[in-house]
């Protein structure tokens, strides 16, 4: 691993499991120079607040809302004054709505998908794409060199088997979880991973889909993020375009 | 096959693979009681226009913007007058864009991933949902019974082994199909209709994926065409809420 310092940028910060990612990295996570915490409305989040003020040479709270292109940019342009002329080296796109709608009930306006696109596009420069090249000591891809991880899910897999939910058959786990727009949405953000992780080989940014793990174990989320920060630290190559589980597991879909 | 009249809407019309279907059907199926054909510009798609008026009791033009629920109603309630009391037995989502745009070139906006959500949710009554429960004396699915057939692609498959293009890298075909938000709202689409599946399966309704096959073949479509419809004819229960090409082979997603 790089003893370099490196920055990280996470969306869907105020609560769950973004809020938990921000203060994990902040307090286990070195050399980390900036970690740049986005969410829809800072002000009302007092525990992201409080993180902040723990932290304030590290974390940065800055309004962003995924669904609006503007925001993006105008977050963009702050992570750039701040950053100065070194890149963000890793993006986690966590923002995302869980709906629990049935098919019959869904509605095109439901669904999220492809709002990640949006802020990978609005981060090129400084971002992952220029930080990749300015670490040309270090041989592969890597987390702490130029990442875009995506926070999918094993519900985006259509290889119910693989969900370990032998227990239940389909229609049962379907009953249990019918959330048509968000396993849609997050089917397409695989595939849009898929793509970009094709795209962007020859850059050596690493793109990845992360499968959190809280949907199966019933520990709280600590267990299971240290396990994800864990799993960021020791990617590779071979994770790239991947699904995988916060045990590095690779999730078929 | 049941002798029974039946009724069937195709969506995207005006040519290529919708335009062929509307063809085939009206010159080939019979009890072919209505087919209605559903585009954005009737009036300016003169192939159509030529169709409609070698089968005037047959073929049934519409105008439909698949991007918008006011004109998915206003068809809805056309075919429900139209129809009566009889149900529709058939609805063919085959409207798409298919927009050649790599990842780093695509935005949101370029996504059509939940309009078939739309179609289906308009044509409950007189509709597929209602058509299954008159045929009582029908055992087991049927696409002359009551059935959503979604038009999808093996482009919405991660698995590139299974595209029958081994002569190709995944790198090297991405290069030439870099269908980013096709791919994408491809593979929601998929989920989509695997959720539906589960969740209609009670109403006997059958919902299935279709991969065209022009893709790979250089025969032009009436090929594929033909083999669409001896497959939807011949479909069964197995072929519910999978993906399948025009030969019946399940392809992996």
């Amino acid at each position: 691993m790089s003893s370099k310092p490196f920055s990280v940028l996470i969306t869907g910060t105020s609560r769950g499991l973004g809020l938990e990612m921000v203060k994990q990295f902040a307090e286990t996570q070195r050399p980390l120079s900036m970690l740049f915490s986005c969410c829809l409305d800072p002000a009302n989040s007092e525990e992201l607040q409080d993180l902040a003020k723990k932290h304030p040479d590290i974390i940065k709270v800055l309004r962003m809302d995924v669904a609006d292109p503007d925001s993006i940019k105008q977050a963009a342009v702050q992570v750039g004054s701040l950053l100065g002329q070194s890149g963000l080296n890793l993006i986690i796109n966590n923002a995302t709505i869980a709906v629990y709608t049935p098919f019959l009930k869904s509605s095109p306006e439901d669904s999220t998908v492809t709002k990640p696109i949006n802020i990978i596009h609005n981060f090129p420069s400084p971002g992952v794409l220029s930080s990749s090249t300015g670490h040309s000591g270090m041989s592969g891809m890597s987390c702490r060199k130029a990442a875009v991880i995506n926070i999918s899910s094993n519900l985006s897999s259509n290889d119910w088997i693989g969900l370990d939910c032998q227990f239940f058959n389909e229609i049962v786990l379907y009953d249990k979880l019918p959330m048509v727009p968000y396993r849609a949405s997050k089917a397409a953000l695989n595939m849009i991973t898929s793509c970009a992780s094709l795209e962007l080989q020859k850059e050596e940014l690493l793109c990845s889909l992360l499968h959190p793990g809280w949907v199966r174990t019933n520990m709280g989320g600590e267990y299971c993020i240290q396990g994800m920060i864990h799993l960021m630290n020791s990617m590779t190559d071979e994770h790239h375009g991947a699904l995988v589980n916060y045990k590095g597991q690779t999730i078929p879909w």
